[in-house]
């Protein structure tokens, strides 16, 4: 676990631009001490810079980055340069170039197109991190490894699908089980040898489900295999040295998560969770603070990964400039978006970029120091006031997001099996946006939410909410089974324990312990047409629901409340079971926000899981969140909208940015932040 | 002709993917007898059950999946396995896999992959069909032969171009001819040796519209050669047993008859027709008596493909997981739904699939045994309820449909030419919609009709509709012509024979025999922007007109109706030609539905076409289809909406599904149906 | 510069698809005289014709058409026919084919489908073009060279690979050049040996943007160097005859300039500039006015090229067969749009196609001679209309259109620039549409404008306005500069002076002649979302603001109008910079069209710009253009809506139509065109 001596503040550095340059570097250095940032990440695409041809190292020019840095006592993360590779290596070795899904090899180009399998491509990364070690592993202002660069993709090349065999051959043992797993007897689609066996592709199989689930599990466990063999020089030089890997998710438009890579189980290979943060402020399809609730839930996400504070790696001080629109942060608006990562359990605000490109792809991402008008900017402004502020809140970082009493399960496995799925409507999964709908009411009453995989320990929560669990394996539903029992209290939806972790139906009624949790049978799922609505009748009203019904028959659960038409009308869609000393709930449509809203707003009663906070904001737009420490609170009051509000204190609090004791009523500034601690 | 004993009613069985578990098969042959199942269908895809490597066969299973079938009198349809082939034959011998029209060789994967010209390939299927039919081809419950599955789609490997350039050396003879079937002059397209013809492919020629069309024309014959050689030794075996293929069409969201294979043709080299029918009941987008009408339509053309009775092959118990949205069928639907196809002239109900599968692909794909609840679904009871109809409807399968007294002609090759033409505006082409347009007026009024080819005889029909004929040979405007001059009556429109067989465009006047017939030439045809309308001033009211305009002066036709708006206001829109002792009207313009109603209704009244039927219904929801035989009539009567409603028998009648005779006022529940017998 | 002795009217005439139809090809000539044809284009795509196969040669049948044109009268243009090659040539040496961006060779088909570097295809165009010069560059009727047809697209072979190399070891000398040009330190991406150099293709780079701006370079290099091989025989043979080659642009739906290629480089290559124009007249989402709009700047965009008269050297008598609705010209729509042609300089009206093709691609695109009808149709009578108003025309030619005041900047590279820039947003950058949106106000009050290039001489200008000039090179900024301290006015926008030459982001404050031109620097531009919107006060009013809001600080700048929204309200919005004895203006968001009226209007009144017309319109529907010689002036009066109006001659005026003399009020039909002509 990393733990930083303050908040980190600074971002990617790539001054190999203008080594031909040195006033321009000069600038920078100073212009870095004036936006009070403390920390550069060296070296991320540096690799012919670092080695212009094969085994020339050149690491001159890096010494003096990590010299300058110290002088003015700033940390240095160092990249590893994996994420591009030069010209003159994909030449020699063509193998290191991705083959895609069509068989294709691609030519030079682009970034992260190298094959995580080939064995010239990782000796030769080896090469250069174990030079990178043995030069800087034990330079004093080195805090952290950045190895590579946002991970993704796939390779298809026959190195790649070799592997991919070996690891079948290890999953599944013998080509029975594997035919078994893939269902192939249907379509004559039996695999007699193991060197029949191939990834899904372009023109060849797509469609057989386990084998695509399969594929993208090993995508996962072959890119963190590359990950492991890019650590182990670094950990050999000096093991103090953290590492991690920035992360990435939470984009627009849909502000979902990561979707090609597991990194519930990737966070268990790095040292510290970081992730790369771009959501979209002021677009004009959703309000602040819609997008707010959704970027938490993204934070919220990443802390819980390793249920961890993390780091926020990649922001920008401004746009981007691959969103469809590249829209500039309205003044507030930095500040507010640094400190609502900070609020979540971020132990830093760090940028792509600190220095504008010149050229090429990136060139109007925007920086802390622009093309247009270098520091003398609204944007320099903007992260030199979040500077002063991580300052004033130094000390702050030791403090771990609170502890939550609300789980909310959240499954890679799921989410590829579910869009995958032959079956319901294609346009209306939505397995993430229903973990949106779940939040929400948690979110907008400033309860802390932990996500948590499959195989994370339920008991510490009070709550765990279960969505649209599709693919669930018979002993997380033994593990939600003795979770209920022993007092804990579930919600579960629509969908869910419809196939096993082999993406094989489960037969007749399905899996006994999820019957025995909900206290009913599904006897089938009907699926509706967009503009299709049925309804629920609880709570004394009725709720609108669409999508997704589910037709149960109950065992030993009540029913709370029972569709409104169609021909199920009046049977179960709410219920209750009881179960050893816990509760499970099962939602057996999708509902509007409505719905959400009222049965949450029970629960939490029931539960007693509201939030406790000496402060009264009046409005949704509003959000509050608690780091804490064994000696203090700190509150993170955020306001996610451009017209200003109230906050009321109900006891007298620190102001952490002042050291002032304050009372009573509070104004925030449209997107402003207030921040207060109080003592334990 | 295939005459059998009871109504079909059953469907593909694949215990294949259970001969590890008895059990399984077991409660799936108790289940067929609670069903009323009466026919299996076995063996589709099942060649690496049947021969798991080159040369070595495994009967065993099937042989017992005969006697299981023998013993409780169930029928068997015997597929022949080479809609999928093992992964060993692909291995071994790559040709077998389709080259796709950029020119790559597919990977072994899916099904339907196969080249249909590969010498390998039909040896083998050759090999496995001879064996089959030399062990089961005498089978006392063999009655049919379910040769491959859903043929379609297309092979550019070498062996095709090579059939194909036989294929035109047949044809044309000479290059002479093709270039000028080709118009080769143009762009310097002109070949100079039949080795430089090849199909249309992604990087070459896209735009010859008559290589276009040859090549579609093409790939019907070849695969019909295909299914040829795959029947040879089946009949060479057992002549006595028919052969069938299943075919397609009908899908969502146009009901659009199948696209890719001139079943017209192929139709000729079966022994019964049978189909796949998949509608989307319950969809959100049109009511379920506008969807019962396309599929009405749709039945119809299967029928009129032999003008005999056919078989639905498949079709589904509740959904299927290939629709955006796979909705279940209400309750009653899936009744109605059967009941609609038998009226039309099947002979059979059968589904796909018996017992759902548990992985891959189509697992989600509905069948009479799921994976949830195995057969105690609501599902199961559907299919029961139908099992129990067809049972009491026994003899009535002799029953043909009701001969019809006016037919459309569809045409495939013009359906090709039309949609390949670089004119008009290609959104708003749509023969299929209409024909389905012209089509609607008789639905609604249970007036038989069928669809005729050009190669079919006119002469049975007083009224024949033939619309947006665009592609025309000069033979057909002759049959038409004859067929007016003897008495018939003919309505014909906008966009017809504008070119010739060889899509090459009619000079001047075009044909004489059309102009003749009509009365007139077509000076012009006015395409409009999709929101441009025109109208037309006809039957003392306006109508409106869009898309299509043709202008035209007369010869010997008189006007019935003429343009309301633009340059050509006031001239002819509708028109009437005598010639000989028959009318044909030509209809100038896309009208409104509104219109069609009118004119039909006049020239129904004129003809005396309404249908003759003892019972009297309150709405167009409800549609009646008559089967006959020498001795009875059989009213079927089903309710297209979920509204209950009534009809009035105006004679007594036999209730077929109880015996009893009723009168009078009867009572039709939400998709209900009511099927009545009637001594001639 | 070719001086035509009268408006040439005809076209593309293939008579080969005839030669074994002699009565054919006798009518078409009759037909020629009757509707008042005086020059046929001849050869275009008849290679296979001329050469059936290598080295043997057929001229036969072009020597007859050519003795058959000067029988009556008729000039020829004659087409090398490289536009398409025989089969012959493609099948002996592959090389001639194309190669697409994802690396794979093209089969042969369609047209335009040929190497341009390929060493053999430009021999074997050397061969054939050098034949024709040789036999037909001296015969009376030959007026001029149509070489090839419409180039266009880009060929990624080895061949073009190496020329592409080549070309940029001439432009940047050494590696370290291209290096700095590319930015390639950026993402590892630096060249270190010239062959590692490649065209951005579909699996290699496609996001360096310098590199993909040379590459559009280089393909038109590589097209014009192409172009002069082609001319080069035939100039050899005989200099004194103009070669051209058909340009294109302005299809619908947005009207837009001819993209691929920099007609501007281009055009210094031909003798005399001209197209192809097809725009969609009648369409059902803009007015006609709208549409001529849109098309009169297309034409003083070709006019422009080479500040001369030009040629349309194909338009279509009624419609095409390639918009998505192929809709019929009304009555009266092929005059108008003609002379509109005329109007803005054109000194023909030439079609494509004589005589309509029976088969093929194009056999639906109108022709004065259709398959349908013969030459006994509307069309032809529209044609024959024209041919008649420009024979009364006759000298006019001799007219040049009216020396223009004011100047719109249009610039390929800041287009291609532009819109490859990763910044902005994709949807709203809309290069062209800008310039549309600033030409409107003069159009609509006949005022003559010039498209003038960044290499043009501006100092004829009163008013040069330069719209979104996003790459700008400081030799271009210092031009402005000069023009604007001599007395010139400018009018500028938002993005502009971003990049420059080689799309390296200007530093700082951006060029000093810039913000020394406007007084002023940007600091920043805001893109707002398609659905947001901001506010300028300016002439004592509000106007509508969207999609891009520059933020500037003055220097010496003036401002005019204000922000009215946002957290930059209140700053300049609108500015006027004096400079030297002249002014810069800069409109620093994009505004609404009623701001761009009331701006223009003002500056049109300061600068007295107006129209001096005898002759006043009473709608915007209504255009007026002039041409002028030393002695007269020509008044095309042209009414672009379907409903009659009125115009109102200030001083008598020459009817140039039937010579009389006309005075007052004179009705304009609907698409009515009055020409009138008065003596200088």
């Amino acid at each position: 676990m990393f733990k930083p001596t303050q908040f980190l503040h600074g971002g990617d550095y790539n001054p190999d631009q203008w080594l031909d340059q040195p006033s321009v570097i000069d600038q920078d250095f100073k212009a870095f001490e004036n936006a009070h940032l403390n920390t550069v990440t060296l070296g991320v695409f540096a690799w012919d810079r670092l080695e212009p041809a094969e085994g020339q190292y050149n690491f001159d020019w890096l010494d003096e980055m990590f010299d300058r840095a110290a002088a003015q006592k700033m940390n240095v993360i160092l990249a590893t340069p994996s994420g591009a590779r030069p010209r003159w290596l994909a030449e020699k070795y063509p193998e290191v170039l991705r083959v895609g899904a069509n068989g294709l090899r691609n030519r030079f180009g682009e970034r992260h197109n190298h094959c995580y399998t080939s064995p010239v491509y990782r000796e030769k990364v080896r090469q250069i991190n174990q030079k990178l070690a043995e030069r800087y592993g034990y330079r004093k202002n080195l805090i952290m490894w950045h190895v590579s660069n946002e991970y993704g993709g796939a390779c298809y090349c026959d190195l790649c699908q070799a592997a991919f065999r070996q690891w079948l051959r290890a999953k599944y043992q013998t080509l029975d089980r594997l035919n078994h797993a893939y269902w192939g007897a249907f379509w004559s689609h039996e695999y007699t040898d193991w060197s029949q066996v191939e990834a899904p592709m372009t023109q060849g199989d797509q469609n057989v489900t386990g084998l695509n689930l399969d594929w993208r599990r090993f995508v996962t466990d072959q890119t963190i295999n590359f990950f492991d063999a890019e650590v182990a020089p670094l950990r050999a030089v000096n093991p103090a040295i953290p590492v991690t890997t920035n992360f990435m998710g939470g984009n627009p438009p849909e502000s979902h998560v990561f979707y090609d890579l597991d990194y519930q189980k990737f966070a268990q290979h790095v040292d510290v969770v970081s992730w790369d943060s771009y959501p979209n402020w002021g677009n004009d399809y959703e309000s602040t603070a819609e997008l707010a609730l959704k970027t938490s839930l993204m934070n919220d996400t990443m802390r819980s990964l390793k249920h961890q504070n993390y780091l926020i790696m990649e922001n920008t001080p401004s746009m981007v400039n691959w969103h469809p629109v590249n829209h500039a942060k309205r003044p507030g608006m930095h500040v507010m978006a640094s400190l609502q990562e900070v609020a979540h359990g971020a132990d830093s605000v760090m940028y792509f970029q600190l220095h504008q490109s010149r050229g090429a792809s990136e060139m109007f991402h925007s920086a802390v120091i622009s093309n247009r008008g270098g520091s003398h900017t609204r944007t320099f402004q903007d992260v030199t006031r979040v500077g002063q502020i991580l300052q004033r809140l130094k000390g702050l970082q030791t403090t771990q997001h609170q502890a939550a009493k609300v789980a909310i399960v959240f499954d890679y496995d799921n989410m590829w099996a579910l869009d995958d799925a032959r079956a319901y409507a294609n346009a209306t999964k939505c397995y993430w946006a229903t973990i949106q709908a779940h939040y929400r009411y948690f979110w907008e009453h400033d309860i802390a939410v932990e996500l948590v995989s499959v195989h994370d320990d339920l008991t510490p929560y009070t709550l765990v909410i279960d969505p649209m669990h599709f693919l669930m394996a018979p002993a997380f539903a033994t593990k939600l089974k003795t979770y209920v029992q022993n007092g804990g209290h579930l919600v579960g939806t629509y969908v869910s324990g419809v196939v096993d972790q082999n993406f094989l139906a489960y037969q007749g009624a399905g899996m006994a312990d999820l019957i025995t949790t909900y206290g009913l049978k599904v006897t089938e799922t009907d699926t509706l047409y967009p503009s299709q609505r049925n309804a629920v009748n609880v709570f004394n009203r009725q709720y609108q629901v669409q999508d997704y019904c589910d037709l149960v028959t109950l065992t030993t659960a009540k029913t709370l409340g029972t569709y409104g038409k169609d021909f199920y009308a009046g049977t179960p869609a709410v219920t209750e079971n009881e179960l050893g000393t816990g509760r499970a709930y099962y939602l057996a449509c999708r509902t509007d926000a409505d719905f959400l809203q009222s049965f949450y707003h029970r629960l939490v009663q029931k539960l007693q899981l509201q939030a406790k906070l000496p402060i009264k904001k009046s409005t949704k737009n509003v959000a509050i969140q608690v780091r804490e420490s064994t000696t203090q609170r700190v509150y993170f009051v955020i306001n996610y909208s451009h017209e200003p509000t109230q906050v009321t204190l109900t006891t007298p609090l620190n102001n952490a940015l002042d050291g002032q004791t304050v009372r009573g009523m509070q104004t925030l500034s449209g997107y402003g932040v207030l921040i207060y601690s109080e003592a334990k």
